[in-house]
């Protein structure tokens, strides 16, 4: 059975309210902060790249769901904390208010502490996986999102607002900020299916680091070429903060050509896996020439 | 084999060192700031009650290290969070400057945050216990410490601010604020056991709630009748903030008194553990007349 992208966007809305449960006991503002960001129109990379490359080894794709929810609830509150005050202080998020805009400080800082927690208590949710993938599933995923993932790469993209970043320095912060989810994504997929076959976990992660590279660039070139109202947010905001991006090192003709290179390699890394790889053709080359 | 307070600081603080590992890939400042407050001189209430529950249960004390570990990170998150601007904005911690102080607010959140991922990539770590009690551990810390536990007490902390709370509903901030960690603490230190003994778990969970009530009672006199360099932060402060108490509802004495009761009743459930509980009943008395 294959699903599309609007069947996986339903099957993992349902998940998500499943698991972002009400605790009724007076705290629930702060639930509230959470399912206001987390369902606040999300495009679903990170949960959908966990599902399909479930199903594409051969794993069933509702047993991935808490897996894929997981996903979701990091990448959420690495937005909520990104946009307080002392971080990129963002108003807005995908066209709405940012969650401390919403909530205010204190309770926004305590959603995104929420479901960074809610994260590991979901993964724990799993059922029909084995309690070993389960406790690989934690590591790889508290690896990809802590100090030498995910954080490390928001830490270093800090300190280089100061310097004069090159196209290396750029790499490794997306590599981390961005590309370090989107690796635990396709790999919590492979691990949902049971895969512990090299090759194929190999060609899932070349995959995720060539279109996490892309991704960001395409990011890097909406925020010159987008207008605010198909991006849901501030165009020009990185000539606004200053900010050094794979546009203004490399022009944006080059950046275009660069974000295609690196679609064609994730599209080729999909000849190692064994299923039917169409789903993932697709989502790369979207996510290339997306306009938000 | 039995341990004493100093014997366990001195293992706790040495694993805590492997695990706060070093990601040299230029995000190092992040790991500095975690390691500052974790390693701030805290009294390990949180790990030293992991570890001993495990000796009292007959498990083995050098395999809980991982899981005595996350449960000091996640205190430690828990105080670095806490102590910003937008929450309580504490300057000083422990008798020295606070997270935010020493490294900025943006990297004190980055911190607070690598700390809570790295507490449940702590967790895999360990060996010699079984994958499905490493999933019943994180399954444990990630409820305890989330909304419907340490994160909730929180929420509904802030909420009351603006009330007239009453004892119940302080009692019930406590019980999730303080108490759930301390619960997970014990918890943490059967599973690591092995223990599925509903009835030696029980006896864990009285102990826990009361000596987590006492201890937060405890603090509320502190605030009162102990001095700043006693306390190493600024006593008072409950009556500067504005702040409910223990003391103020029931008075100096009357909280005296039933933190006396609460640490009778923890000493009277451990009769129900298998082991030498001498340990836990001195370190309950000791947490009941301590000075800081």
């Amino acid at each position: 059975m294959t699903y599309t992208k609007e069947q996986y966007i339903d099957l993992i809305n349902q998940a998500l309210e499943t698991y972002l449960y009400s605790v009724n006991d007076g705290q629930d503002i702060v639930v509230d902060a959470m399912r206001y960001s987390v369902r606040n129109g999300g495009k679903c990379v990170r949960p959908m790249l966990v599902l399909e490359f479930c199903r594409v080894c051969g794993g069933n794709v509702e047993d991935a769901l808490p897996f894929a929810c997981a996903l979701e609830m990091i990448h959420t509150y690495s937005l909520i904390h990104d946009d307080l005050p002392c971080m990129d202080d963002d108003d807005m998020r995908r066209g709405k208010p940012s969650c401390h805009k919403q909530f205010g400080e204190a309770y926004a800082l305590l959603a995104g502490d929420g479901l960074l927690t809610l994260a590991f208590e979901t993964l724990t949710k799993a059922k029909n996986i084995d309690a070993s993938d389960i406790v690989r599933a934690v590591q790889t995923l508290s690896e990809r999102s802590g100090v030498s993932g995910m954080i490390g790469g928001q830490v270093i993209d800090l300190l280089s607002e100061d310097g004069e970043p090159d196209d290396a320095l750029l790499r490794r912060i997306d590599r981390l900020k961005t590309g370090a989810l989107i690796q635990a994504s396709v790999r919590l997929g492979c691990i949902a299916a049971g895969v512990t076959d090299e090759k194929i976990l190999k060609a899932a992660d070349v995959y995720a680091q060539n279109i996490g590279l892309a991704f960001q660039i395409v990011d890097d070139i909406l925020d010159v070429t987008s207008s605010t109202e198909a991006l849901g947010k501030p165009v020009g905001s990185d000539e606004k903060n200053d900010k050094v991006t794979f546009v203004k090192l490399l022009g944006l003709e080059k950046c275009k050509a660069l974000a295609e290179e690196l679609t064609g390699n994730a599209v080729q890394a999909l000849d190692d896996l064994p299923g039917d790889t169409k789903f993932l053709t697709d989502f790369a080359k979207a996510l290339a020439v997306r306009k938000n």
